[in-house]
């Protein structure tokens, strides 16, 4: 009785009604063997192994905002027309520009008990100190709750760095990233609210070299620091917490020359496959531009570049056009707010086609092996990619959970009610290397690259050929029990 | 009848005779058994770690001729004293001072074509930029042969950045170390040479991380550089290797401050345990209190003092003097030109004491496990090495060849005749963290440092409760075939 009154619902909607179990038959026999062709062709291609080289040597650190994003902008655009793309284009957009100053280096040393220099880096957003610097004595928090539940006295912080000493543990998921990073991201104003001179935190990340993870902050009600704030690498975090293991009074240091230098403009390099058939119908498939200050963006983000637009250029290659389009996105300004993707979702609530996006997906994750397909879709549809993890299944890749968000930047579109789902890669080591100058190129295997790119020219040609609607709609159970359809 | 010859050159020269197959016996019972007591202490001993926790935190960079050095040795010394040693002393000594100038951090780029900050460093002894520092142009050299045996025109690499692009590759030995860092001692020679604005070489070591090794150039007939030398870290040098495939000429900018600062005073720590029968007689063990000033030398060599000094404390806590002294040094200056080792030798030298010692030995490879036992000794005294490897087994331990030189600081003893024996310790990832920021105490495992500390304590017991004579001595043979006896 409830599929009679879903398939009445379904029809009322003008939706095809997806019901058994799961079935291969979800996706045409065509469309799979179509599929293992392009993922056959893919894992011999070097493209995108060959575009992240070329991005990240000949723009390399490409801050957003910079004349090094506007270079790489240009190198996409040239790109994207020589390997034969349709509507390239470029969307530009206004955004506030904040650099670290003079150096990707900073100036800090712990003055007493026992004086050296520590190896640190401003976290985005932050302010400089003083032009001749400052120097105070670090309060010492072994993590953020710590901060937040802190009872001293209201002028116990006044004056001081508050230090916050939290670890991340590495997980294929990446998901111990979200809870170290809180003191990153909002750790400045439990300081500077308790009238602290400056934010120190043990970097966010995994690494055990000497190079902090840098990161943008949090701006809650639009505030901006007034206070320097920097990551002090996790052999430097050491040597803090050992000597406050000790009982001594610790002294910090810094000059630093951040800031926020006005306002810039930035943009999102936009180009297609026009679909065959449903041509006003976009998948969308993503990757960011920009990359942090202090190293070539290799893995965050160069690499999903080279693979999406590898992926892409590997569907027009073989001859056949999708019945929707693809619309690659190359976001500008993804490290410092998703300022690129807002206004891509702001340009297409304008324009009148963000319901035109029938599913998004983002590589932002590094270049290593995908193992896991995760969907965010309609319940109906959930068995398309069942069936899809199937035929992905020959490249080691699982089926994840249905509530993925898509990537970075598909969280504005996502919240407009954008399907989305994600080919997740193990970020086992993402942490080693993320936000710190050793992102660079080297650290990339062609192998994971091109198993990325079959995945992604299966993943992408399954959801562009398809004609199925993605988005959440009524459940049966809501329209039996006569809740709103919406 | 050779060994009836033998027997009577021995009893010519007083010396007794080792014949025959390796025995165990050859360590009297009552040694062994003590041998392997101290071993199993040193199994449990977190001495040698705790050392060098106190070392690289409370002093943390201690480059030669600093007052950081300088605070080393105080620490020394106490330790020395509060560890209950005898004839606890500094012999200080002048050198010259050699310091990168404001930072540890140098400023280098690419200008052209493809405009990027590169992470260097510059080598000891280099010299400085002109203050507004210096653009040039790079001539690329794949290999220091190729720099050698280049025969361009006269004028080729007039006013040009020489790039010298040679590979290490790890082993655990470390012998790919030698052959890599000739670019690093001696290509400022035959950059300047050739009219070069300076040098740029790959980073030695085998590291994939964006910190270039430094350590010290060669001064060959006391010439001290006039143009300034960097390594380039690996991943920036792989840039460059890219961009001059690409066939681009490549222009670099770069300013440094290094430089020699006068003559400054260093020292080396001295400490004993008096021998019971033969005091006179030395077994001196070693390792070097400097490091370079970018990390805390943690493995390069804070390591190294806290296992001699450990090993030689268990000799004392087990209570029973061992017939001969054992001497632990902590040279200075080792970094920069063995500058301390050949003070000690001189010293030797000026106070008729180079044949009191008996043998020698120095921990400076890191902090991995011992896996072989290197000698070089005369050959009636390589038995006795034979015998030991025989009880250091239990700890993994093989038995390697008969031409050891003791460790680098041993080279000045060593060259005056003074036997030499080594624990060899796996070196296969010693060159991803020597000379760079990443050596630091995190680096180090406890139980790697405790096996270490067991296989020193055995040896240096061994070693300090002979009588055996060490130094090399007229064959056999060469006393059969009337050759002289020297």
């Amino acid at each position: 009785m409830r599929l009679a009154l879903a398939a009445a619902a379904a029809a009322f909607l003008s939706i095809p009604v997806q019901t058994g179990p799961v079935r291969a038959a979800e996706l045409p026999e065509e469309a799979r063997v179509h599929a293992r062709a392009l993922a056959e062709t893919g894992l011999e291609s070097d493209l995108a192994y060959r575009l992240t080289e070329s991005l990240t040597t000949e723009i390399g650190p490409r801050l957003a905002g910079t004349p090094q994003e506007a270079r790489a902008r240009d190198w996409a655009v040239e790109m994207f027309n020589e390997l034969g793309f349709e509507n390239v284009r470029v969307e530009n957009f206004p955004m506030d520009l904040w650099t670290r100053g003079y150096s990707i280096f900073e100036e800090v040393a712990i003055t007493h008990p026992f004086p050296q220099e520590l190896y640190a880096t401003s976290l985005g957003g932050a302010a400089a100190t003083p032009e001749d610097g400052l120097e105070a004595e670090i309060v010492f928090f072994d993590s953020f709750d710590d901060l937040l539940e802190f009872d001293g006295a209201d002028d116990a912080l006044e004056g001081k760095l508050v230090f916050v000493n939290d670890r991340m543990t590495a997980a294929r998921t990446g998901e111990g990233y979200g809870w170290a990073n809180r003191k990153r991201t909002l750790g400045w104003v439990e300081a500077e609210n308790r009238g602290a001179a400056g934010l120190l935190i043990r970097s966010v990340g995994t690494s055990s070299h000497r190079f902090a993870h840098t990161g943008m902050m949090s701006f809650p009600a639009q505030r901006l620091p007034g206070i320097p704030a920097l990551a002090v690498s996790a052999p430097d975090a050491d040597q803090i917490e050992r000597i406050h293991a000790m009982g001594e009074t610790i002294r910090v240091a810094l000059r630093t020359h951040a800031g926020w230098r006005g306002e810039v403009t930035s943009g999102n390099v936009i180009a297609e496959i026009v679909g065959a058939e449903a041509p006003e119908e976009i998948v969308i498939i993503g990757a960011h531009l920009d990359s942090w200050d202090n190293g070539t963006g290799a893995l965050d983000d160069g690499a999903g570049v080279g693979i999406v637009t590898a992926a892409a250029r590997l569907i027009m290659e073989a001859g056949v056009r999708p019945r929707r389009t693809i619309r690659v996105v190359l976001f500008g300004a993804e490290e410092v707010g998703l300022v690129g993707a807002r206004a891509y979702a702001r340009a297409r609530m304008a324009d009148g086609t963000v319901d035109q996006h029938v599913i998004g997906s983002e590589s932002d994750f590094g270049a290593r092996n995908v193992w896991r397909l995760s969907s965010g879709v309609g319940e109906h549809a959930v068995g398309f990619f069942d069936a899809m993890q199937g035929e992905l299944a020959f490249l080691g890749i699982e089926r994840g959970g249905n509530s993925s968000g898509g990537g970075p930047d598909m969280i504005p579109l996502a919240a407009m009610g954008v399907p989305m789902a994600r080919l997740d890669q193990d970020g086992t080591d993402y942490f080693e290397f993320h936000h710190t100058p050793n992102d660079t190129f080297d650290k990339i295997v062609p192998e994971e690259m091109a198993q990325n790119v079959a995945a992604w020219a299966m993943f992408t040609w399954f959801l562009a050929d398809s004609d199925m609607d993605f988005r959440a709609r009524p459940e049966a159970g809501d329209a039996e029990e006569g809740e709103p359809a919406q």
